[in-house]
């Protein structure tokens, strides 16, 4: 039988999503903890890798087991066994063919930045901060270079794996709400990076070093060394992927 | 020279506000960066004493000192002295008279209850965990006995150290956003753990274990031994002070 499930962390603490020899990663502790339960190894296949200090509000990821359990007992047995800063929130069993990466059409990222003359302390965790007031407006037209199926090199990083650099960004919605402000991203897919290094492009717009048209440039000219420096990961957060309604998932992951 | 100061923190990782011997306060830590930049001893007085755990978005102290900095070197400096989990906000010359105590006519405290079947990961730091649909018309209209001055000995801990039980509480609002349950409530000062302790009988109201009449029945009876359990410290963040105009401080903190 194949599961998935819905899983929520705080990426502080943790070396990053995928498994290492040594320090924390969140697929590390959710396979032990659902090992635990399953009574059997288990190893789990995610929507999108994080890395190190990334959140997700609704990581995806399935294994299988022969393990008899309620849905239930998956969710708030494997919750007993997980640290603080990771929880399941939904587990369900879905067909053979389910698979938590190859089957997302689409995944969303947010990214919050500080927009205040002094540093952050209680959301320190979860933005970047950024003293210089931000134009929000020139920020939003700036980003709307992007839309569509597009050649990505200028902002994915020389480690990234991806057999290809194009990738389809269906939306980009950016706000201020008090002194946050937050880039919202949705894309079939996303090369490695590549939110940190759009925001990374997009703060000096924001701040008015750079004129609007800067980010449609650096689109074309597919030139990462041109380009702004990556955004710190504190700031981003995987807000969820999405699936066709055919797997019967959760609202918030489905189509 | 009397300056006034307001302090941003995540209180998790302290033993509470007040000085110790031995582990993390923020008053220890906020006096010994504002030591180093006036270059000499400073002791600072506070609006509000928070227990450990709690936050605070805008915490406000006076210090005395003749040394001569900007406001902007008292706050940037003090930050670059600072850990991540706290903040100076900004920094104010105030009369003499100024007392961050005394002078503030009234506080304003927020308490979030994550509502839903899981338990938190990513804002496990900020919030307590419920996982019974809250009735939140219910746990509104029950809050409205509390409002205006009255005998909060049922709301008290042991441990309290005021005068008089007397304290006028002008607004208590409860909302919910999605998951979240928030509850904010305004009064001219409160006792210890009153917050926490409205919260702890407010609680079973909300899950429907208790009548709307039960919270205006434990005031009246200003027994605390019959009342709710103190609800966890996770959950509370002191918002703000709030001093006359004369004193011209920033707007947050002003009436």
């Amino acid at each position: 039988m194949r599961l998935a499930l819905g899983i929520e962390y705080d990426g502080t603490d943790f070396s990053g999503w995928q498994r290492l020899s040594h320090g924390r990663s969140v697929q590390g502790e959710v396979e032990a903890a659902l090992s635990f339960v399953a009574d059997h190894p288990v190893e789990v296949t995610c929507a999108g890798r994080t890395d190190a200090g990334v959140h997700a509000r609704c990581q995806v990821v399935h294994f299988d087991t022969d393990a008899q359990r309620s849905e239930r007992a998956w969710t708030l047995g494997t919750n007993s066994r997980l640290a603080r800063d990771v929880a399941v929130l939904w587990t369900r069993p879905v067909a053979d063919d389910f698979h938590a990466r190859f089957g997302a059409r689409a995944r969303r990222y947010r990214y919050t930045i500080l927009n205040r003359p002094v540093r952050a302390a209680l959301a320190a965790r979860f933005v970047t901060w950024e003293r210089v007031p931000l134009d929000v407006d020139a920020m939003r037209d700036a980003a709307q270079a992007l839309i569509g199926e597009n050649d990505f090199s200028a902002f994915r990083t020389a480690q990234c794996q991806a057999n290809s650099p194009m990738r389809d960004v269906r939306e980009i919605a950016i706000a201020r709400h008090g002194d946050e402000v937050a880039i919202e991203i949705e894309a079939n897919a996303f090369l490695h990076h590549m939110v940190r290094n759009i925001v990374g492009s997009l703060l000096p717009i924001g701040r008015g070093e750079r004129p609007v048209e800067w980010l449609g440039e650096l689109l074309r000219g597919r030139d990462r060394s041109v380009a702004g420096p990556t955004a710190p990961s504190s700031g981003l957060a995987f807000l969820a992927p999405r699936y066709p309604a055919q797997w019967n998932l959760p609202a918030e992951v489905t189509l």
